[in-house]
């Protein structure tokens, strides 16, 4: 028997113990938020009239390289933490390369995703400052999920408004969230203004990732002892996930290899950020050469054609203004498959990194994206989600470009997450339903031309 | 922080390489399957018409304690196994309790459940024995997307006859196993005589096990190079599936504990006989008392309110005549959730096992079985299939027993598979749209009293 180690897990004594924080080592720290009030840059007090006071502070610690996690986040982990680091034998001999492939598989957590990483944890500083009801944003549902389950963990109510072209394509999680006893509207809602400012005029509008963060943000602004939790874009839920790569780096080192590149999939950052941190440490310090890709679907793709400008984390402005690569808050993205990608903008701290060269954005188009999940599926056995397929599609590329150049590359990326509550998805792609959706340089130009306005 | 360890992991060099069969040590060894045509004892050569080879020998094989898992197999059991034996921390607080739970997550599998233990090594000795087609039926679909899998992950060919009511509660298993390339068939179909026969009497028929084993195996029967893979009831499945209580037995070690008391739910006995057999062992061999319950729906009470008789394993009577505990091949259950567990009868061994009192039948009402669900995802955060809800109601009433008795027992139940893709269940539940359903005696009797006439 060939005798291969095909899984990588660390012992729970070994489960990392702080978080990384990048920004005490950019060597460009990232521009300030901004408040849209006082156009000044954003306070830890600013910030936590809307989060708790704990993400707060992270968010703007520049200084700190590790934050500890608390026990009480440590002990939750340990339920499914550490993920396995794979060695995807099956996919290598699907794609006959010698190129190695392995990936970290978020999807083993309770809920399917990484997103639990940074659920638990905000949930847990809410309930330390005495916070009783959240709020927060689904796209594809996978963080309203996770976040339901952390909300029970440290029994808080919580309120979850779920984008209406998600709400209808992946009914599973909504009932997901409500087993665990969340409260769930499809958004746009009649029950904020800024769901009815967009209803009023756009009756049929299918919702997006920035609409629905308006109403849980009004939502959270407008109910006493009430706070918001978002579950990616900024950089405490960045931090948060670096559990990811810290994990990896580690299990990398089990292998006996080190990645020549890593690759996440791309929405607001957090599955990205949260695999590459750790690894870019390195590239930071120079001890290491390692390429970082992030992938991002060819409709929505901020990284590789948007614009770096301050704009807002939201449709309506209610949030702070952020420096990022952006399509502007008011961009619809087409109704693609992969939910939890269509975000207009990237955090502050990977569209600094990408502007310094760290690292680049790769945008996959949506088929390519479902044919390269449903190879790892038949090669792997694990149906990705949506969103992961275009990790998977980028890895891919990489493995094809090391095979024509007899490379023995080492490709490292993410699954964020399973795609077994999105097999509608599958469906609509097997039968030849689905399109790619490319953008034209006008369809740009007409959100992102408006930032200009918002600050000199 | 209390450094209490949550999870049980074996390495990859601890995963057992033999399957347990315990027939080699039962005290009564089961009574022999019968040629319904020659009405002899059951060959190898009768059965490998339909089955693979060497399936059929590990059916019939009643003295080698260990059989050795083949080095292919173990390099897939890899992917997921070892599965967590998991501390349930969480479910002993909610429930108030000095009681130790226990329960191996099955639901880690890429499947999503531990059909994929028997799926394997099914799959690989057809190829291994030149076929390239294979058959099989699926209830709640969990046995048909592993076998999907494994099928793809050998190259065979397969076509699987789904029951209908799960066809249509649960659209997504269909669709994970055609993404896998299998094809999938609502059954009763009009494609068999057997599924004809059913549609031209009542074509509303919702569809049971039963029917679509008989529909499977026609097809398997009358097609060359074409097997016939059954995913329970059979001993080689659950040879197959005590890889499971052989793991689990080695993690109690590793937690420092041993079990007073095994779960699992029963369908066909896959799942049950895993977790117990191994344990079972050392019962009969005097050294342990532990007691196994077999947790099965109110609605299709086999091992409760069944009769021990010769039975065919099938609705049409194409399969050997098998000593059962059982409704009668041609009981039709209600249509509960947990598809798995709508079968009518119980395994050759199980079933002797429960005549000589090495195990228990508990019989939980659908409330129930959802109730203890739901309480199980919120105190765990897994959200658990209907079927395995049922081995967590049983486990729970075990809890309630000890709190009471002021015992700190020691619990383990076995999580068969985890239920994202059983969300509309678990929505029909909380909209207080499910009922239980209670077999009067006539209803019982009805099925059961036509089995004297089948053998003397």
């Amino acid at each position: 028997m060939k005798d291969t180690q095909k899984k990588f897990i660390l012992p729970e004594n070994e489960i990392p113990t702080a978080w990384y924080n990048i920004v005490a080592d950019m060597p460009t720290k990232p521009l300030p938020m901004i408040n849209p009030k006082t156009h000044e840059p954003l306070t830890v007090e600013d910030m936590s009239t809307l989060f708790s006071r704990e993400a707060s502070r992270q968010e703007l610690n520049t200084t700190d390289r590790y934050i500890p996690i608390p026990d009480a986040v440590r002990e939750l982990y340990k339920s499914y933490r550490s993920t396995p680091l794979v060695r995807a034998y099956g996919l290598e001999k699907a794609l006959g390369t010698t190129a190695h492939i392995y990936f970290k598989n978020e999807s083993v957590s309770p809920i399917g995703s990484h997103k639990l990483n940074s659920a638990l944890p905000q949930a847990y500083y809410c309930k330390e400052e005495g916070v009783t009801n959240i709020t927060t944003e689904t796209g594809a549902g996978q963080w309203g999920a996770a976040l339901s389950y952390a909300a029970r963990a440290f029994g808080l109510e919580l309120a979850v408004y779920m984008v209406k072209i998600s709400y209808e394509q992946k009914p599973y999680r909504r009932s997901i969230m409500q087993t665990f006893g969340a409260q769930v509207i499809a958004s746009p809602s009649m029950s904020t203004r800024a769901g009815k400012d967009i209803l009023t005029v756009n009756p049929n509008y299918q919702g997006s990732l920035g609409t629905a963060i308006s109403e849980a943000v009004e939502l959270a602004m407008q109910t006493p002892n009430c706070k918001y939790v978002l579950g990616s874009v900024l950089n405490h839920v960045s931090l948060h996930q670096t559990i990811i790569g810290l994990e990896a780096e580690k299990q990398m080192a089990m292998a006996g290899e080190y990645p020549d590149v890593v690759i996440g999939c791309f929405g607001g950052g957090s599955n990205f950020s949260g695999i590459s941190f750790p690894f870019m440490r390195h590239v930071i310090s120079g001890e290491k050469k390692t390429r970082f890709i992030a992938a991002e679907p060819t409709s929505c793709p901020k990284l590789t054609r948007g614009v770096f400008q301050y704009d807002y984390g939201d449709e309506a402005g209610y949030t702070p203004m952020m420096p990022m690569f952006t399509l502007g808050h008011n961009f619809s993205p087409a109704n693609i498959h992969a939910g939890g990608l269509r975000y207009h903008g990237a955090g502050t701290i990977v569209s600094q990194l990408l502007k310094d060269g760290y690292m680049e954005g790769e945008d996959i188009p949506q088929l390519e994206s479902f044919a390269a999940g449903r190879l790892f599926a038949q090669a792997e056995g694990i149906i990705p989600a949506p969103e992961s397929c275009h990790a998977i599609a980028s890895a891919i590329r990489r493995v094809k470009e090391a095979t024509e150049a007899g490379r023995e590359d080492v490709i490292l990326f993410c699954l964020s997450g399973h795609g077994l509550i999105d097999m509608a998805s599958y469906d609509q792609y097997l039968a030849g339903n689905l399109v790619n959706y490319e953008l034209s340089e006008e369809e740009i130009k007409k959100t992102t031309d408006s930032l200009e306005k918002i600050i000199k």
